[in-house]
């Protein structure tokens, strides 16, 4: 954790913030680089009835609980990429895990 | 917003989706059409290790609380829908995201 | 429902999951078998630009909420088997449903 979900971007961007994103997130979060997960996940969009279009980054972030500050941050730090990737907009959502019902490898937090 | 995500049904018929019920939802919640966006998540159910089976229509409305009347409505549609196209079951759920949660362009709402 | 959601294990594991694990899980939370869906979500893992690496059995579970006993045995019941298939490590999470927010053929609970 946290685990980062992306869709709406190409694959090939995903593969990248994979090799140039982690570092900087996991000194925002102040944790260690391999606990961040990422994922592509390959969801298709449709706008009247055309695949791909209406598609923009959409990233979620699970993890538990973090500071507004964090938040921001993040959220920035994946806004910065997408606008030097000509995305014409991007949305970063964060969504909070409960500990008691997060098991690892059998145990919960 | 809102985000429609739909599994369990034929890509072909998200496709239709998209062209057709866009305008209903948007007249039910008052958004402009282009503000919706329609999702294909192609997940693969098994049942029984067989591929496909055990599936139906499963939509996922994922925006910013609205009542529960739109809620019967937006269900209605895509009920309706799904019973034209002959799926024995549909389920459709609603996901209420948090403002200040949801980062646009890297400002919260 | 339950809806169990799969990534990050080999679709074959998922395949196997549906013939092996849906009649312990349904003895568990007494409820038909015929009511447990599976689903292995093809999402990609990517670590420093690999596809694939970082990646370990992730289940969500989705439901209307049950006791913690039920949690702990369904986690201990994955966990068994993901460590029998030789992975490093697994997570499995609970996601309570709301009654309300779910309609099955356009009437919610």
């Amino acid at each position: 954790m946290p685990h980062i979900i992306i869709k709406g971007a190409s694959e090939e961007h995903v593969k990248e913030i994979s090799k140039t994103l982690v570092k900087p997130m996991s000194e925002i979060i102040k944790c260690p680089e391999d606990h961040i997960t990422i994922e592509y996940l390959p969801t298709v969009f449709y706008q009247n009835g055309v695949a791909g279009q209406g598609a923009y980054p959409f990233v979620n972030i699970q993890w538990f609980k973090r500071d507004e500050m964090a938040c921001k941050q993040i959220a920035e730090l994946f806004n910065t990429f997408f606008i030097q990737k000509k995305y014409a907009e991007n949305a970063v959502i964060f969504t909070d895990l409960i500990p008691t019902y997060y098991f690892e490898n059998g145990q919960h937090f």
